[in-house]
């Protein structure tokens, strides 16, 4: 049989475009002792994706990866069988054959399995561990996330408000912006493409922000920095205006020198040093998405062939809320 | 009597000239119930007194203030008597009337006095709190130093040097270079005046860096923080390259995205935050400077008339260690 698979064919030098990628077949044996054949079901798009097209880690003429939830259509592997629902990160393809290792069962335990792709999954619990462990965030603070609308910022910034939080978010168009105030219930939305967002953002911190969660970098980035009260954490979970310009913030930081006096902390993460309280997260989202104090929103691409359109509207901004591809 | 003093008279823009300063006498009366005249022996000028110059909290035509050693002339304070040596805030004048509140005794334990304005005063302090606490430095380590001839660089970078930590530092002078290899010795000292000092610090780094403590920003920020190792830590100090320049780094930060995929943290201090452990760091360096392990340099200014162009000389890299103004 033959899978279908995305492969990166150029190197992209700023946003990727689809003469980037080929949509090709690839032979599959069928499954030897100890392995597993899974039909891929849905596959995540993430802007984290964007880096790794540049930095080498993706090879040329090999199938891109990232998360996928798929059923087991064939096994001779003892751990699954047929009909099992599994979890991996070997999306871009429509079937994948994995010797069992990188394979985990998916309960999911009453909850639509797509919701384990974002609010349930990765994106749900990077918003969680940044805002909670890395940004320490309290009842009562004020925050600030960018990218309010997007996947990981919408699950960051309703969490600010299940705490209590004056929250403001930032997002780049007016639709985004009235879903922030009117289904999430944020206190202000800022679309950061009219006006100057420096000056939006000091009439909205009327409290200033003792939280800022930055998706963003740039422009964000530096207008939030003066706006930090005295020992205000930035949990940076991604920078995207830097991702198609070489990894560097096209804007420059200038306003660092406000983490001195105001004991700013800044620090980056990345969901896997959260692993050891998966459950905990798992406890609270799923109490959340079960109350409905968790809202999201999903853009469902059909079809393989729509993947890499699916990635580039992370970065033009056409996709709400998380992107998913559905396959087969 | 009269107290000669030092006010600010107009506010500078870039690196204050003598101009923005007047020395004046100022009547001051007998000590009354209750207050202490102290007669100071040294004041110390520190790169953090510039942004007050610009950020209103210095006000035009009143003294200005700053670390001072003196010696009580006269009292009428139960808790001080003539000869009394005292630590205070209101240098810039050669005599000051206190009511004793922000005095506070200075026992030397045999160690000049003036040593208790950098390596056993605050800018030791500081580099202790920052390197130890915030930057939670620990053995074998390597770390990088900007300002590394400065006040608190060389204590930072010699605190790295007796962790056994492999040290680079980075000063203006070739003079200071070899002070900082041959008497401090460091394992890299990069004069950033020669050649990109991106490119001399990758050269240098070449375990990466797990500290940076950052006393200037700017290019130097630029530069390290693509050099950070996982988990790196970034103290800040202070961002000297943006105290003339409205507060504002003249060079952007553009290489923050590092920060993410390496879990840097990069967080500010002051040293008043680390009170509680004052006795700690006295232990520390009583017991570094006695063994030899704690080296520095004094650049002594002579009389008040001077104390302006000490304070310039910390921006035009004119002062060598720590640089004090003699009075009386």
């Amino acid at each position: 049989m033959f899978a279908r698979e995305v492969h990166l064919v150029d190197y992209p030098s700023g946003i990727p475009t689809e003469q980037h990628f080929a949509i090709l077949d690839n032979r599959l044996d069928d499954p030897s002792e100890g392995q597993v054949l899974v039909k891929n079901d849905f596959m995540s798009v993430d802007p984290a994706m964007r880096p790794r097209l540049s930095n080498g880690q993706q090879k040329i003429n090999t199938p891109m990866t990232g998360g996928a939830i798929g059923t087991v259509v064939a096994s001779r592997n003892a751990k699954f069988k047929e009909g099992d629902l599994v979890q991996h990160g070997s999306g871009w393809r429509d079937f994948y054959l994995s010797d069992g290792g990188d394979l985990s069962h998916l309960d999911a335990r009453g909850f639509s399995p797509t919701l384990y792709m974002h609010v349930l999954g990765t994106t749900g619990f990077t918003a969680w561990g940044g805002m909670l462990i890395t940004g320490a965030l309290k009842d009562n603070e004020n925050v600030f996330v960018s990218a309010a609308a997007g996947a990981v910022g919408s699950v960051a910034a309703q969490i600010a408000k299940i705490k209590n939080c004056y929250t403001i978010g930032s997002a780049g168009t007016d639709e985004k912006c009235k879903w922030l105030k009117e289904t999430l219930g944020l206190d202000v939305a800022i679309n950061y493409r009219h006006g100057v967002l420096r000056k939006s953002l000091k009439a909205a911190a009327v409290n200033g922000i003792d939280v800022y969660f930055d998706n963003v970098g740039g422009a964000h980035l530096d207008a939030a920095v003066p706006r930090m009260n005295v020992f205000g954490r930035i949990p940076v979970c991604g920078m995207i205006s830097s991702y198609n310009n070489y990894g560097a913030l096209s804007s420059g930081i200038t306003t660092l020198s406000n983490m001195v006096y105001q004991r700013i902390r800044m620090e980056g993460f990345v969901v896997y040093d959260f692993e050891d309280r998966r459950d905990e997260f798992l406890d609270d989202m799923r109490g959340w998405v079960k109350s409905g104090q968790m809202q999201y929103q999903e853009t469902i691409y059909n079809g393989l062939a729509e993947a890499p359109r699916a990635l580039i509207g992370l970065f033009t901004g056409e996709n709400t809320g998380k992107a998913l591809v559905k396959l087969g």
